[in-house]
């Protein structure tokens, strides 16, 4: 396994594995890797002869305020994790090569990153689909792969993709999760024991709402639901405030105040609740 | 020659190309081809084995009241152009492949896009650095062809291309001329007998303002001599309305208002004159 710390290195080598006709697989993260990472490697391993995975805490996806600063890292840890998960290449960039002096350009998906994450962490989008897309176009990977975590992520990467005709597929693959049902995340560690305790009541809640709009309760009201969950999410002490709850199209993202007329729909639930200082994101999708 | 109408049918093709090493030579235009054009594309087949035209006029890049639909078009002329010029591809999408239903990713370059050009036209940059940005990853050529003559574009796409990473190399054309100095233009063919007699002024006062300051006149005042080649322009009856006339540095596009220490910088004076409803643009770059 080696280690590419500039951009010209590592689209110099891209280029060559396009001319090779190897297949590139590409997982990018924010580093600080969990078994939520390893199975996207595990997916790529199994689709692509060369294996890539970045590590780039991306300042431009993290607000005034957010925690930019004290986001996990441990490259070594990283490293040994990536070397033992079988991956070819670590993309290993400083911000100042992602982000040169006068940087400028920047991508933007209207409508789709507004609602949920969008509302709460504005410009977070913007900051997502930048990088990724250079990432796109450092790597020049034939498949990509991403976690259902970040469902809103998902939706705006693949509409990217698509409008911006980028020559990559994306793969998503299930939240990892743990034996009690919280979804792995790096911020994770942050939890403190009652935190950690408190936290599988997210995906609790999600399954709740599963089980309740399963055929047969086709007519259950949305808002009757959501109260549910923030009931469910707020007996537990820790969870100090919700940002939201809500039932999306999960293609387009547009808000459903009700589920009458989604048959053959992908319904988006998703959440954020915060613990304190640490904020965790969930959901599930339900085709109906 | 074959002409591509989709962008799948272009890019398994390009992504062929690429796996057997063929060097894609790239010539994005708007159709209604002229010599300028031709130039590029004769640039191309020098540098390339593959050369594609896209032709397409991208409705993202005019403002509303500017002259979209009475853009010149004539694509059986432009397709015989391109055949005795060489051309191995025509991409000539309609705009549902290029912008179907709910597109919403774009790209803005920030600072660079504003001044000249982009403080008349606001949006225009934008319109050009997504379409331009969507037809790199169609296209994926290795070279890239753009004329002088729509300077800060050259400028935009160079900083887009930069910032994101984009593996394509640009390379610039002289503006290719009329006899009398005439910037090559498809809007050209707007122009009455009066306005095409008086449309080289733009041309001459562009060159009196380089004589102006060749070395040894190093402190000419900006000022002065935009006075003087603003009158040398309005002294044809045909010139209805001067949009700008500009001193920039070349790379960042920061206007200058002096001439004082911009040795070994370039220097492009750039204008915009309306005549009647037909609105032309001209530059000169001088290098100090």
């Amino acid at each position: 396994m080696k280690i590419l710390k500039t951009v010209s290195q590592a689209q110099k080598l891209t280029s060559l594995f396009r001319v090779k006709g190897k297949v590139i697989g590409f997982v990018p993260t924010m580093g600080y890797l969990h078994e939520g990472h390893l199975s996207l490697i595990n997916a790529a391993r199994k689709k692509a002869d060369i294996v890539i995975v970045s590590i780039f805490v991306n300042p431009l996806q993290f607000g005034p305020g957010e925690d930019l600063k004290k986001y996990p890292r441990n490259i070594k840890r990283d490293e040994k994790l990536c070397r033992d998960a079988g991956v070819d290449y670590i993309f290993y960039p400083d911000v100042k090569q992602m982000y040169p002096e006068g940087y400028s350009t920047y991508v933007n998906i209207e409508k789709i990153s507004d609602g949920l994450e969008g509302s709460i962490r504005p410009g977070h989008f913007k900051g997502v689909a930048t990088i990724v897309l250079k990432l796109f176009n450092i790597v020049q990977p034939h498949y990509s792969f991403f976690g259902q975590k970040d469902a809103q992520q998902l939706s705006v990467l693949k509409k990217m993709t698509a409008d911006l005709n980028v020559n990559t597929k994306i793969i998503v693959c299930p939240t990892a999760r743990e034996q009690d049902g919280l979804a792995m995340s790096s911020r994770n560690i942050y939890l403190s024991k009652q935190q950690r305790a408190d936290a599988p009541y997210l995906y609790k809640a999600l399954e709740y709402a599963k089980r309740k709009i399963m055929p047969g309760n086709y007519n259950r009201d949305i808002d009757f639901l959501k109260g549910q969950m923030s009931k469910l999410i707020k007996s537990r002490v820790s969870a100090t405030k919700i940002d939201y709850i809500s039932f999306n199209d999960n293609t387009t993202l547009k808000e459903l105040n009700t589920l009458k007329n989604t048959q053959n729909r992908e319904i988006l639930i998703s959440l954020a609740v915060r613990f304190g200082s640490v904020r965790l994101i969930d959901n599930i999708v339900i085709k109906r």
